[in-house]
Formats: structure tokens, sequence, C-alpha cells
């Protein structure tokens, strides 16, 4: 059974093809700067080189089909024609409350992740033109979507309501959602397979640093508390993202420096973060090395980053009253051992404690504790393309 | 050596005489609505009954005098004559990153204090207005100020700047401050004492919860972290004040509800909290009661405060990397059992416990923790008026 797994943009299409007998990744891609100019497919065939093929993509219905003629190719190709995809697997941004897990997409599903737009006017929409594009060109193949958000719908009301008049909630559903759900679970469920444990009896917190970036609470398999919020803006610090601020922040910003709405949303979402505090770049290796090279304020951006992230293992530590594992995914947690040193340095209170040549561990999977650790410190590589697989495998031979 | 403490507001100006040869409080008393109508002074000498003196106070001038004919009455006064008064000490809010401590008041301080009018619009005009009344009245006596913000002035940087554009820190001098720091330096000195151990290897976490509130990590002896930040929004949940959200719902609830930048800083500051969450009240008493009676909400309101310092607490023992000793004291940490039992129950995993019965301490110093915990749990009530007092002795003795 081979699986599609698509996540739209609003000008791009992220694809991979899995075989899910063996779990293999046959062929990915990306369709980029689709409805602008000079759009473009870069594909491989797992084992090749990539190949960009310079094409007209007006809108994502026309890149779909590009999709489908890349991987049906001749040369290029890595199954014969479009009924070998047996499923497709759609990442969506946004569940809201409707979502509490993976589901088969039909018309009311359809509309229902179209409710949920107005709490992600930059992501429902372009997941939801996927949706459609992959219905015109594959009338006849199941499809599943599968929310960032569904994973933390387990999150406890006291967690997840905001201390603001409660009828906001009420009226626009204004709550604490979180991200990055699909990794998130991935890596606790390997963490407890790792562990040879089973997950109803640990409690693990998940650092998933990319450049965004959040943090998870799971408690036996559940998760009960995340650092984003009613967007991805909250929490920690990250690439180009504030994280939490004062909130009087945005009305001393918005009228010393004559901000819009707009403007401050750009303010915070693009020009903040590492970025803004290094004025250097978004991307850990450039922060690093300048820092490496005595800029002061990339060394701070890197301090604030991981200050930041210890704070919140403490915090989810006192939640669960106990932490069994800390594990670390994505770009910077799979890849960058200065960050994670720098996290996990004088955590032994919490029985935390890492070995430093363990740690030199680069994208594998990893227990990067002493033995003497309390806590395991693992890294994971995260895969939310093969959990979404599994998930619309899981969908399609069951039916829940 | 007699040393009034004074604390001014936009319309109100609070005030105690302190002994300090004992450090007993003789009077205290506080002027209301001042410029407005229907102003007046209500005024205790200790051990006797208030007097309400209904008076118009046209300004704090005016109100400053009517304090001193009160004092010195014959009646309801505790000293012959004003030159009794061997200093007086003012609360100031906002002391920027000038003051790193306590200050005798001169004309160039009375400047610097100006100049940090900007950070703290609300407070710092009013606490110059009631300077400039007590240099009208007492023109030779010696005036000292403490400030709110002056304890946090050991913060880490990695802990105080914000991660937004450095520019902007060094545009306004926009950054993480902290308040309550007379509150919070107080009481861990205090806990110190009853520990009978020095301070210099104590990590302490000071919770001051009342209306306005907020946590301290102090290593040390000296604040390392706080949970307010450029200004006293940010952090908990408050009685009317939403504390940390994410910085989107600004945006978000600014363009859905049409507010203006002036609507959402009431929406947040005042009507927000346990009070904007339950509908109730911002009161902790009118909120357990209403629980108490089935109200969900505000049983909700309950829970988020609670659950909210918590996660701080665990934030805290993690940066500090271990905790001593969580101290609790304000209006609702002093007095609210409940609050204070909710909070450290299942917090064993940081050695923190405490003993149900011991717990039911009203505004007294106690040991609330069982034998065995390696946590020690202190209730303190907090005596800001004193701190200042003794902070204002210190410097007329030492001139620094």
């Amino acid at each position: 059974m081979k699986v599609l797994v698509i996540n739209t943009g609003s000008s791009s299409l992220k694809y991979q093809l899995i075989d899910m007998t063996n779990e293999n990744v046959l062929a990915k891609g990306v369709c980029e700067r689709i409805g602008l100019e000079q759009s473009f497919l870069k594909h491989s065939k797992i084992g090749e080189n990539a190949v960009v093929i310079e094409k007209d993509l007006y809108n994502h219905r026309l890149a779909i089909k590009e999709v489908i003629n890349a991987l049906t190719d001749d040369k290029i190709g890595v199954i014969k024609d479009m009924s070998e995809i047996s499923a497709v697997g759609h990442r969506v941004v946004h569940g809201g409350e409707k979502f509490y897990q993976s589901v088969i997409i039909d018309d009311e599903v359809k509309k229902a992740i179209e409710e949920c737009s107005e709490l992600a006017p930059l992501h429902n929409p372009s997941n939801i033109v996927g949706i459609e594009a992959c219905k015109q060109i594959m009338p006849d193949v199941p499809m599943v979507a599968v929310f960032d958000t569904a994973f933390h719908q387990t999150m406890p009301r006291h967690a997840y309501i905001y201390a603001l008049p409660y009828e906001i909630y009420e009226k626009y559903r204004l709550r604490r959602y979180g991200f990055h759900g699909t990794s998130h679970k991935y890596v606790s469920e390997r963490a407890a397979q790792m562990l040879n444990r089973p997950i109803e009896e640990l409690k693990i917190i998940t650092c998933h640093l990319g450049n965004g970036a959040s943090i998870c609470a799971v408690k036996y398999g559940k998760s009960v508390e995340t650092s984003m919020g009613f967007t991805p803006l909250q929490g920690l610090c990250m690439g180009t993202r504030s994280g939490t601020i004062d909130p009087a922040v945005i009305s001393f910003l918005m009228e010393k420096e004559k901000m819009t709405v707009k403007d401050i949303s750009d303010f915070l979402n693009k020009k903040s973060g590492v970025l803004g505090v290094s004025g250097v770049s978004s991307d850990f290796r450039d922060i690093q090395e300048a820092a490496e090279n005595g800029n002061d304020r990339a060394q701070l951006a890197l301090d604030i980053f991981c200050y930041r992230v210890k704070g919140f293992i403490g915090d989810y530590a006192a939640i669960m009253n106990g932490v069994d594992a800390v594990v670390f995914t994505a770009g910077i947690g799979e890849n960058n051992d200065y960050v994670r040193s720098k996290i996990l340095t004088d955590m032994d209170f919490f029985g935390i404690k890492i070995d430093e040549e363990k740690n030199k561990v680069r994208g594998e999977e990893m227990d990067i504790s002493t033995p003497d650790a309390k806590v395991r410190t693992l890294v994971i590589p995260t895969n939310e393309e093969l959990a979404i697989a599994r998930e619309t495998v899981r969908l399609i031979k069951n039916g829940n």
C-alpha cells in the first residue's frame, strides 16, 4: 500500500510517496512558487539526485498534476500509474476543537476544516486548496486529514483557557491549541519504544526545536501542556518569532513606532526571535559562527533560546510532578549538540545529566544520558510524513 | 528615629509613621480621592480606631499637609511636631536601568525618576508628585526613594532581554524589569533568617500573590528571574490582569472586536484575570464561595491561577538548578490555605510537601512543610513599608 503525503502552503506543496509495506520513502519533493512566476518542481527519487523541473504552476491543481507526472515518469518516477496510490494523507494545521484525531476527508470534514480557517487564516485555506486539488486529480483515492493541533486536544481546561473574559472563549473559541502535535506524538511514542516501557506509565517532555519551536508535556501518552498557544507565536523564542512577551509591549510599540495591527504581527512573527536579537540570521549555524567570532548579540540570542527551553522543562516537570524522559527533535533538536548541552547543563536537580560524547550525535536516535541519570535524555529525529502516512493507513483500514 | 513612609498613587496617598528604634508602626492611613470631590483622609493611631476626616484635598501637597496635621494632632496624633520626622521613604514604582538600589533623593535623582516615567506612565508621575509635595511641606527632611524594580536589576541579560529586534531595547530600554522587588527582597531575607542559614547559599522562590501577583527566583540573595516583565501585566493570571497570553491574541481581538490600543490595554489589565474567567469578582474570597456553590467558571479561575504558579515554581527550580525554600506572601499568599495547598499538591518530585494542619496559618510566619520535605515551604507576611523604612534609615546613616 503506497500513501502520498501532502503538505500544502500558500505557494508551495511538499510531498512524499511512502510504501507502507516497509515504510520506505520512494520519492519526495516540493513545488515552489505556485501561482507566481518562475515556479518549479524539485523531485527526488530516493537514491538518486534531485531533478528540478521548471514549469508554470498557476495553481495547486496543476502542481498536483505535475507531482503525479513526476511520480509516474519513466525515468524519475517510482510507480507505473496513479492507481498505485492507495490513499493521500494531508497535513492540516488547525483542527480547532472539532478534531481531536485524524479523520477521513468527506464533504462534511472539508466544511469543518474551512470553519477552522478563522483560527488559522494563513494555513488552513492552503490546506483546503491542497485537498481540493487532489480531489480533482484523484477523485476516487481516499484522503485523510492529520491535524497539527489534534494531539493537544487532551490538554486540561485550566491549561488551555486564557485568563481573559470567558465570553471571548465562547464567542471565538479563542484558547490555547498548540501545534507540532504530529511530531510531539511521534517522538513521544518512539521514546517509549526506545525505553522499552509502556507510554501509559511515562512522563515525557518533548522539545521540537526547529525554525518553529515548541515543547510538550506528554503524560501517560497524552499531551497535557504545550508551549504554543492560540497561534504558533506563543512560547519559546524561535527563528524569527518572539515567543512570549509582555502583552503590554504591543500597545507600547504600536504607539511609539506608529505600527498597525499588520505591522506588529509581521514584527513579532518575522523580524523577532533569534534573528531579531542577533541581527545576524534566523539560522542557528550562522548565529553560532557569529558568536564564535565574538558577536555578542549572536551569543545573547543563543543564550535566550536555550534559557527559555530550560525553563519550560522545569515548568512541565512541575505540572506532571516528574519527568522520565526529555526528547529533542526537529532541525535544531536533532542536530545541534551545543544547544542541547547548553539547555541541559546544571539540571542535575532534576536528575538530568548528559554524556557530552554521546551528545555529539546528529540526526540519529540516541540516548545521550549518563548511565546514572534518573531522567533519560533522548535524541529522536521526527518524521511527520511517516506519522501522517501511518495515520492514513490506520484510518483507511479501520475507518476510524 | 521616626520615618514616614509614603506611597503615592494618582489620586491616593498611603502613609505609615514607623519608630525605627523598635520598628513599631505609630500611625498609618490613606488619603483618597485627591483632586476629586469628596476627598478624605482615613487615619489610624495604632491601637485606636480609624478616624475619617473629610477635607478638600485639591492636590498631593494639601494631602501631605493633612497627614502632618493628623500625625501631630493632640488627640489622634503620635508626635508633637513635624521635626520628629527624621526622614521620608518613598515607594517609587519604576527605577528603569538607572536604579539598582535605593537612593537619597536630590534634584538629579528626581530628574532620573522623571525620565523613567515613559516606562511607567501610570505610576512614576504620581510618585514624583508625592516627592515634590513632601519637599514643599518638609524642605529640610531627607528623603529616600525605594524602587519596585531595583531588586530585579541583578537579572542576567538572557532573562531580561525579549526576543525582539535588539534595536528596540536600545531605543526604548524595552526589556523585562519585574516589580514587587521590595517585597521579594524582604521575604527572601526573612526566609533565610527563619531557616537560620546565610542567604548567600540559598535558592529561594518567592511567590507574592496579591491582587497583583509575581514570582521571583532568588539565588544566593539576588533576583535572577521574575514573572512580571516590561510592565506588571506579564506572567501570572491576577485579580483583573490576564498575565501572559499569546501575543497574537491582541491583533485578533483588535480586529474582531474593533478595539483600540487603549481598549485592549483596559481589557487585559482591568477585565481579565480571575475576574474575567469567573465573571464573579477579582476577590478570591468571593470566587471561592462561588466555586463552593457550584459555579464552574469560578472553579476554573482558581484552577488556572494555581496551575500557573505551580508551573513557575518548576521553571525557577530549573533555572536555579534547585530550590531550598518556597515562600508565600501578600494577601492571597499569606492568608489563603486553599490556594497554597492546590499549588503545592503533587510536587513531591521537587521535594515539596506541606502539612495541611500547619498550612491553615493565616498572616503569620510559619514553616508549613512536613518534617521530611527536602524543600521548606514558608508563609511570610510581607512588609513593604518596613522594608522601605529600613532602606531609608540605612541610606540616611551611611549615605549609600
